[in-house]
């Protein structure tokens, strides 16, 4: 069978320094922790603050990364730029560096730009990267970047690139959208990832690929643990858990409060920082977050140095 | 009084070659045929396609524009970016240049991100670029970025920086936007750019300093009289003839609209050519637009080579 990557994913969230300059070592020591919590590593998505970090910033921390021993077959950076000589400097890189695949963003600048287009940017990049080992993974987030991915163009592109575009992360947060997805394409070959853990027993259930979600930055285990045993008895309780932390979380700007958490566990308030034009949690906001999250018995075990 | 830049600037479109490289011979000279109709250069705006060209392909062209000796005096090139570094290293270069301003749209990837968050952003460029050259010109254009300049903003902005923020662009389309901008801000010194023609002699009546708009590309003379002449008793007319051009371009997508009339009237087929995510007119658009607009009496001189 296929020896693509599955599972749980991290949009791994990318440490500051003073400065507002990436923490590498801090980075890298993160990236070890998920993936010994059975998580890979989509590092460079929306809750990395990928689209805040330069071209050189982001290539630079992935060399780190992979040079520090993470296994590349773990990982799938974000690619995707407004620029098209970005998004394919960005892409070939990754593969370059042996990574399992990359997780593309459309070009978010232009709104309500036709198929034909998007169509053309991806064609663009897949052609100019000009490599059989690379897995283009689709990011659907319409929410955020503006611009979605239909089911139309992902047609297009599955028929035209067939071995090289692999699967979609599905962040719309509509599960009659997951499902079509799943139902259309998943026989083909074609890796469904949900946005969020609370899609994950519907996803596998429907023949799904995993989930790439915020939230596994701070609870992978139990996420990881779901995936794995999707088939058990007690997986809709399972599911029921890790919801009940993801409702927590998302009652706060979910950057923010996903470092805020990380800063509380691991005992490091360098974890707080966030680029603009983000800002971090007001303190308030933040105990308001480490309380709730504490009183429903929630904590991060392995994070302290 | 102020030697700061005023009156008409287009954002000047982008040419480009096979493969979607940028042209800079042909750049240069439709650079040059805009400063001889009167019309000032904010290259690398919304319709120059500048969040689809590179770092380095903005950085280049703006070289070789101001090699051939545009002067500085009459640019005020895009220079925002999501990415922090990248918004400084790009207006930094423009200020070494010499260029009269910066237009600076928001990071415009979060979206519902907080004044606080966009405060830090413009501050943060305006401090590490660290040059009391710099003006910056903040760029306000909600129906594509998503993320506006609040009034809020602006204010905090002005007092914090008094000498360095220096206007803005207003291409919200909103009527009492821009006169909200112009009553609160205007008799401070601040600029405030009308983000289309329509809106130029209501500008002007009201205090402000020109306007910034697409149609510039391609009806450049007219407009930029207009803007000469806005007290002479016939300014009600020419708004009116510059408004029945406008409305013949809005009827299509904008940016591959400008191209097909600057390719009709040079003789040029090259300029049709727009990078992904968008795409160029179908060729019964190009003719609909162009046998509208002859039909109109409108036409394009002096930009045959």
């Amino acid at each position: 069978m296929s020896k693509r990557i599955t599972g749980v994913l991290s949009p791994v969230i990318t440490p500051f320094g003073k400065d507002y300059t990436p923490d590498a070592e801090r980075f890298i020591r993160q990236c070890r922790w998920l993936l010994g919590n059975d998580v890979g590593l989509a590092v460079f998505g929306t809750n990395s603050e990928a689209n805040s970090l330069s071209v050189m910033e982001r290539m630079d921390l992935l060399e780190q990364l992979v040079e520090s021993g993470a296994d590349p077959a773990r990982l799938m950076p974000g690619t995707g730029a407004c620029a098209l000589p970005e998004a394919v400097q960005l892409t070939a890189h990754a593969v370059k560096l042996g990574c399992a695949g990359v997780l593309m963003l459309p070009p978010f600048y232009y709104k309500g730009v036709s198929d034909e287009g998007l169509f053309r940017s991806f064609s663009e990049v897949i052609q100019r990267v000009g490599d059989s080992r690379l897995k283009v993974y689709l990011y659907h987030i319409p929410p955020v970047a503006q611009v979605g991915i239909s089911l139309g163009l992902i047609e297009r592109l599955l028929s035209t690139y067939p071995g090289t575009v692999a699967g979609i992360k599905d962040s719309s947060g509509d599960p009659a959208n997951m499902s079509a997805m799943l139902d259309r394409f998943a026989p083909q070959g074609f890796d469904v990832f949900a946005g969020t853990e609370t899609l994950l027993l519907a996803n596998m259930q429907a023949g799904g690929a995993g989930c790439i979600s915020a939230t596994a930055n701070v609870n992978p285990g139990p996420i990881a643990a779901l995936f794995r045993q999707w088939q058990d008895p007690d997986a809709s309780q399972r599911q029921a858990a890790l919801d009940a932390v993801r409702a927590i979380f998302a009652k706060y700007p979910m950057i923010p409060a996903l470092k805020a958490a990380v800063a509380h566990w691991s005992g490091e308030a360098q974890w707080r920082t966030v680029r603009p034009p983000l800002a971090e949690l007001e303190p308030s906001q933040a105990k308001g977050l480490i309380d709730e999250l504490t009183a429903a018995g929630f904590s991060i075990d392995g994070l302290r140095p």
